[in-house]
């Protein structure tokens, strides 16, 4: 409650890939109001397509503006009609998450290059979303050049510098489409360009940049001051080394304003002018934040794939640690240190399962998914022979390597499709206790773990698995919706307790966040029997994804890419 | 043609697992004019089960006698039907094969003590099909003691004695039900006991036996006199011992008569009494017969799973061949060495894919058999990515280890049902060429294959895949009928050129079998990629089926299913 014993609002925007959502959180406890989503009009489900190149996914950049009208006004809407108390004029603040690697273009005056008429159609002159893979070549230049140059550069980011990432597709923009490398002044991730659009800033140089976007993907870092060094930018390329100059030389962490809302955008949507806008932020760093992460507590967002979030005490005792995909002071709880660690697959290769394999027996796939988890339930640890590599996406934390496959061992002519399914749960929960035990490596304990995403809340099986399988209590968020609350909880602590809102994120987690009463707690026995079946895991991991031995199996896995890649491209493919 | 110029024929009486077919043959060119199938009435389709031991299956001596009867008299009208000139009486020899081993006790004047109505009801007085896997204990005993005391009797059958064999059995009932053992006088092959009883020979130490069944199955030799020395066998159980006196000391060819015809069944039949009944022998060799084999050419019967079959010249030079199921001098052709190697499931492993996995989508599983062959045939080696062990079945060659499980390896999220399909076939094709390469490392050139069964004759892209990865033409036996047709060819040999039939078993190949017009052709193009495939195959083979190294992953499949079976038995299985 503010001074005036009303209730307080905070408003989290959250840039999915297809959609943008609003939600409408009260300050004192909390409580979602509002939730209500804006589906981007352009492309195929928001997403720019390149029929002749599969890696390509670019976003237009109106539909961020629109988007954000659009669902930031139905959003109060909503809220209004949940609660006849609520008035919009009680927003404090707005807190902004997007995805990312999504950096694009603009020009001098912070106007997207898209948004020029003259390369509306041009594809690179828009938003490269985070998935977008084209710069791939640019990525393996980069991470090479870095191992050569500033290997400081790549122990931030797990080693391998990605084609998902800012410089990536910068430098891929700079080879491949000139003309919009030379129209844009400069170049910004969403995460910052909306906080930037929503304060009216027209100076690429002056839009806040938030720490969280600055350090995953664009190699910031204040112990090398702020981004890299132009040498090592001119070594790539000496066009990029030039545009350092018009990028930033700052990044802020998400819980600073990025400066008050315009009164052009806040009588568009009916909000007070001048409220502050939280600097950006990326989706899962805040979703971190909106399940309630501390020091000890892991927060995995599974979906179909998973991002997994930890803080640590930025003391400087923690060395880098190999495999993370990054390491970044303040990136999710100011004051800490960000860690970030994922798994390139597991939702996903559930639906591949059933998809590919099993669907046809029942009506859609969610039957077949149903039916599957009922049997699979009955199933004890052990009891399939099975054990599986979750690697049908490849691996991206601790191997970070795209190049990798899944396997499945163990069948006879008995096994059956929910023992497969089962070991496929079983597989990702391996993953993600390789990935728990890489933390711990480093002297990140990991004492509890707060799930949320589509996985956590909609499949016990595959908690209770977890559970048994990493030996610690699983608990759920409470908010379905993590990400937009953590902007929000932002928001919150950027209006400051005068306005109504906290010190700090800590304090506002402890008031906004909780958990599901229901908590999966693992049983020993089925432990027991998972120690055994991970050590298996691990075996094959080891063989297959790191070179122990000079005539080891890590090669065939790569192999059989290049044959696969090889026999595509010399006689077509036929499916 | 006889010297009367009227056409002759034989008679292959071929006992299957659930059936027993009689094929009526004209001698001068292999035309089958008769294929009649009498199926066993006890038990599920033949076989005598037992609800609490999914090991145990045996079958009714019953079945054995009214099936000979039911199907050699209906395969004579047939006949009569099909050439209106035929005649029974220019039926010249009748031959048998059987499954093996598969052995009975009889009492001392050769009557099956299951016949006795005392034993009818006792599952141990029955015949014990070749798939009774109850005596497992014993044969890891026997392999043993063999390792300890006579380790070439182990050269001979591939260095592990089976649970599937004569001595195995014998000794698992003597220790299970002694009531049964006391009450045999001897035992003898399903093989032996048939041309027995149609021979009217009463008396066990008489019997005729095979040199198949006694050499593969029974360690019969002539290089250590015969059957296991008394010395061993007292080591396992000194009633072993004394049984051995009630046997045999010698065991002949399959092209030589067992002895005439009984009056009493020719005349039940239809025959002319006193016609030669050849020697017994086992089903896949009279095959590798029936379908032409030669030095140099191997058979493959490739059904559920697979019967390799070479011969090799009798000169002493060739050395015990590790992994080889057996080398038995005589075994398939007489003055040769029979080999006999063998996958332990291939169609199965199509059959498990289809039906736990795919069959939903189609109305059954033959459907979607075809559906997924139509989609994998349209893939090119090596375009999957995929490779496949083929143990899902365990084993059988090179390797002769049950507890092997299956594997696939490099899956992703677009990887197909159709493209699992074809990595599984490709892998019984890499399973299929081990094999032949076993047995040309030990001097054995296999020039040419001859393949019958289900999967030579229905299965196109499986024969050409098999021919692309084994580097060699695919013929297929003209026959659907191999191991019938080679039952009438020992028939035929051993009836003799005076009665018009021929003098030697290669003779009467020339003229009774043959291959049809289409053969398999290997494309090199595809060699090339399946010759990468193959050493990614063997790197998988040696390093999941073979102890290498002391850390490496042999102990990985057999962990596994060590915890499976732990986890069923404490437990309970749940599905």
């Amino acid at each position: 409650m503010g001074e005036s014993g009303q209730s307080k609002y905070v408003i989290g925007v959250d840039y999915g890939t297809n959609s943008v959502r609003a939600v409408v959180v009260r300050v004192g406890d909390g409580q979602e109001l509002a939730n209500a989503v804006f589906d981007y009009p352009s492309g195929e489900a928001g997403i720019l397509l390149d029929p002749s190149d599969p890696h390509l996914a670019r976003q237009n950049p109106s539909d961020y503006l629109d988007g954000f009208c659009g669902c930031v006004s139905e959003g109060l809407k909503q809220a209004q009609q949940a609660d006849t108390g609520f008035s919009a004029d009680h927003v404090i603040g707005i807190g902004v998450d997007t995805t990312g690697s999504t950096p694009l273009p603009v020009d001098r005056t912070g106007r997207p290059v898209a948004m020029n008429p003259k390369f509306k159609d041009t594809l690179a002159a828009h938003a490269w979303l985070w998935k977008d893979h084209t710069a791939h070549a640019e990525a393996s230049e980069i991470t090479e050049t870095a191992k050569r140059l500033r290997p400081e550069y790549l122990g931030k980011c797990g080693g391998v510098y990605s084609s998902e990432w800012f410089w990536s597709k910068i430098l891929h923009c700079r080879r491949s489409a000139p003309a919009v490398f030379e129209a844009a002044y400069s170049w910004v991730e969403l995460a910052d360009f909306v906080p930037a659009w929503l304060t009216g800033c027209t100076d690429p140089t002056k839009m806040v940049r938030g720490i969280c976007p600055a350090g995953h993907k664009a190699m910031y870092n204040t112990q090398w001051g702020g981004l890299p060094d132009k040498e090592f930018l001119a070594e790539l390329d000496p066009a990029l080394a030039d545009l350092r100059d018009r990028l930033y030389d700052k990044a802020i962490t998400a819980d600073k304003p990025a400066g008050p809302l315009t009164g052009k955008i806040a009588a568009k949507v009916g909000l007070r002018p001048g409220i502050p806008v939280a600097a950006g932020t990326f989706d899962a760093h805040a979703g971190g934040v909106g399940a309630g992460i501390q020091p000890g507590i892991l927060v995995k967002i599974i979906g179909t794939s998973t991002c997994d979030m930890m803080v640590a005490p930025m003391d400087g005792n923690l060395p880098d640690v190999p495999g993370l995909c990054g390491i970044v002071p303040g990136s999710i709880l100011p004051g800490y240190l960000g860690l970030e660690a994922g798994q390139s697959a597991v939702g996903d290769i559930f639906n591949w399962f059933v998809k590919q394999l099993f669907a046809g027996r029942y009506a859609n796939e969610a039957e077949a998914h149903a039916a599957l988890s009922v049997q699979a339930t009955k199933l004890k640890a052990g009891e399939s022979g099975l054990v599986a590599l979750d690697w049908n996406n490849g691996n991206r934390t601790i191997l970070v390597d795209p190049r990798l496959t899944g396997m499945l061992i163990g069948q006879t002519l008995h096994t059956t499709a929910a023992e497969i399914y089962r070991a496929l749960i079983e597989a990702t929960a391996y993953g993600a206790l390789t990935i728990i035990n890489r933390f711990e490596e480093y002297g990140v304990k990991v004492e509890e773990v707060i799930n949320c995403g589509g996985i956590a809340e909609k499949n016990p099986l595959a908690m209770q698995i977890y559970a048994d399988v990493i030996c610690r209590p699983m608990k759920i968020s409470r908010s379905g919706q993590t990400c937009a609350l953590g902007a929000a909880i932002y928001a919150a602590v950027a209006a400051g307790p005068e306005a109504g809102g906290y010190t700090d994120v800590l304090s506002a987690q402890k008031k906004m966040t909780g958990t599901k009463e229901h908590v999966y707690r693992p049983d020993p026995k089925q432990h027991k029997i998972y120690r055994r079946l991970y050590s298996i895991y691990k075996a094959l991991h080891d063989t297959f994804g790191t070179r122990q031995q000079q005539d080891g199996l890590f090669d065939v896995m790569k192999e059989l890419i290049a044959i696969r890649e090889q026999t595509r491209k010399s006689q077509g493919t036929s499916i």
